[in-house]
């Protein structure tokens, strides 16, 4: 038994990696592979139907808001939102309060000005700024809901009048929130959607089409809207894998359910943490992430010896990000809460035995 | 026993599918799915690694060329190429040949001047035209190998000195040609590399960063050359299906042994038409695609039985593009030589009944 703690690609749920396999060899007793049939089919708009209206209903949309499945991953909606949304006279607010954050602020620069209204970045974003002013002559406000990298989520949306757009990769479909007070939201599927390869994008279907600027027809949110994500041959395996997942949310009780879920997951975890001297966690209490938890060993030797215990006990995933060393612990919402279990009792051990 | 002849996504063969079905329970004994690795371990940068040479290798590419797998599709190309190559002020030579490449002409204005050297519209793209003159100023010559839509291949390289820029989308890895003869070839995977949602791009590393425009991150070739195309995480799920379509292509004999085979199967279908008054192929002979075979009945009723037969007879993917109307027959490398059996003994029957 592997226990799958990866910050993504990362784990799904085992139905659904029967289902896709199944799919491969015969997909809706046609006789023939989903990987070799046509996205014009019925076969697979009724796919890519089901997974946007699964959407909607997961996630409780306003009907003027558009589900979008695009290519490209999150890092191409860095510059997408802004080449869509920015004049190049105008201005754009964005919190700076983590890595992927920042990245999206430098691919707006491109396109008009950016007010970055806080940064938590002189501190290594261990932390969510807070008590920031968002002018309202911004055209949108630009944020990260969670920071895959450093494990801090933001637990509130902001209060402002100007139009939300948040890149939610990696804690989209978590827990519950208002979706319907972003004008644009975005999110990787490799996390909680389905396999890499696919973005959603959800978009009220006002908001692009103000800006004077010519761009290229496959970034024009309008044409993808008109032409129900199917503009060019869409990922169709990943839109799959999508549908099959969000089929397995709604089954499981819905986004409420997984949500008690993750919280009772990421409780014992920080507990553990807490409760245990030897191991260490960075990041602001209030500001800890449901999804991604970092934590630290002092000791650059019981921290090698801990990673090779995880290993030997087929955790997997479970080394930090590159630029911050130490352990994360990814837990999405297909991540068992035995798997957590599994984890803390060797984190215990592990804290007993260093005494 | 069904029969593909779908224009794309489109039929792979059997141990590609057998093998990726596998690897979605569980991929290299790792007890893990192939949809949940992280694309940053040694696992999947050994995929990486194979499909990137297995490329070189199949293709004889010389070293100066570089293999990426990039989001986004060939349509992301139309626009990536000529704003990374395509000064404002410069001008680049476009062969109008099919609507795919008449779409990469659009895209192409919005970032220079676009010099269109011949176009076959005027009759509905059922030639490629030939005895055009390329200015030695343009700084890149584009077309497109083979017109999906319209079943008409380009059979010769131009001669030129401008370097050549190429849409292979349909033909790629489907006949032996002097593959480095190109500056830049750009595949979307779907017909003859894998799955659809990567697109397969081979450069020269010298052809990027001439353009004095600042262009996003995610848009510039230097910075997927940079990162090995992990610039983001990668479709990785698409990648492994290459590899695994590279691997059988490489085992069968290569690009020499998969070009016998598809003339022989193009022969059959094309002297097949020819031989039966009541089908017509409206592309000029010279320019008949190996690839794409599009074909017509007069009759409208008549042509409506054909289809109903092909269906009782599990024949996929016969239906023309809507543009076109009539019969389109896509051949691609993984098609069997038996399933064009088939279908032209049907065609033979069909036409004795109607006498």
């Amino acid at each position: 038994m592997v226990h799958n703690f990866n910050a993504g690609p990362s784990i799904l749920p085992k139905e659904v990696f029967q289902q896709a396999s199944e799919a491969i060899l015969n997909f809706n007793n046609m006789g023939l592979s989903i990987l070799e049939i046509g996205h014009r089919t019925n076969e697979f708009q009724a796919v890519m139907d089901e997974a946007q209206s699964l959407v909607k209903e997961l996630m409780h949309l306003d009907d003027n808001k558009e589900v979008l499945f695009l290519h490209g991953g999150a890092s191409t909606q860095f510059f997408q939102v802004p080449m869509n949304l920015l004049d190049e006279s105008a201005t754009a607010a964005y919190l700076d309060c983590g890595v992927w954050g920042s990245k999206a602020i430098k691919e707006a620069k491109l396109y008009g000005n950016v007010e970055v209204v806080a940064s938590s970045k002189d501190s290594n974003y261990t932390y969510i700024p807070k008590g920031y002013d968002i002018a309202e002559s911004a055209v949108y406000f630009h944020y990260t809901t969670n920071n895959t990298v450093e494990g801090t989520q933001m637990h509130a949306i902001p209060e402002t009048n100007v139009p939300l757009v948040a890149d939610m990769s990696s804690d989209i479909l978590s827990t519950e929130m208002d979706f319907n007070r972003f004008s644009l939201i975005y999110a990787g599927a490799q996390k909680n959607i389905g396999a890499a390869g696919v973005n959603l994008v959800i978009i009220d279907k006002d908001i692009p089409g103000k800006v004077t600027r010519r761009m290229p027809t496959m970034m024009d949110y309008r044409e993808h809207i008109k032409n129900g994500s199917m503009l060019n041959t869409p990922p169709v395996f990943a839109v799959y894998v999508c549908m099959l997942t969000l089929r397995w949310l709604k089954k499981t009780g819905g986004v409420k359910a997984i949500q008690q879920l993750n919280e009772k997951k990421a409780k014992l975890l920080y507990d553990t943490i807490d409760s245990l001297p030897i191991f260490h966690a960075p990041v602001a209490k209030e500001d800890r992430s449901l999804m991604n938890a970092v934590f630290t060993i002092a000791d650059a030797d019981a921290e090698k010896e801990f990673l090779s215990l995880c290993k030997a006990a087929n955790l997997y995933g479970v080394k930090g990000h590159r630029s911050v060393g130490g352990f994360r612990v990814s837990m999405y919402n297909a991540l068992p809460y035995e798997s957590v279990v599994v984890l803390t009792d060797l984190m215990k051990d592990f804290a007993n035995k260093k005494g």
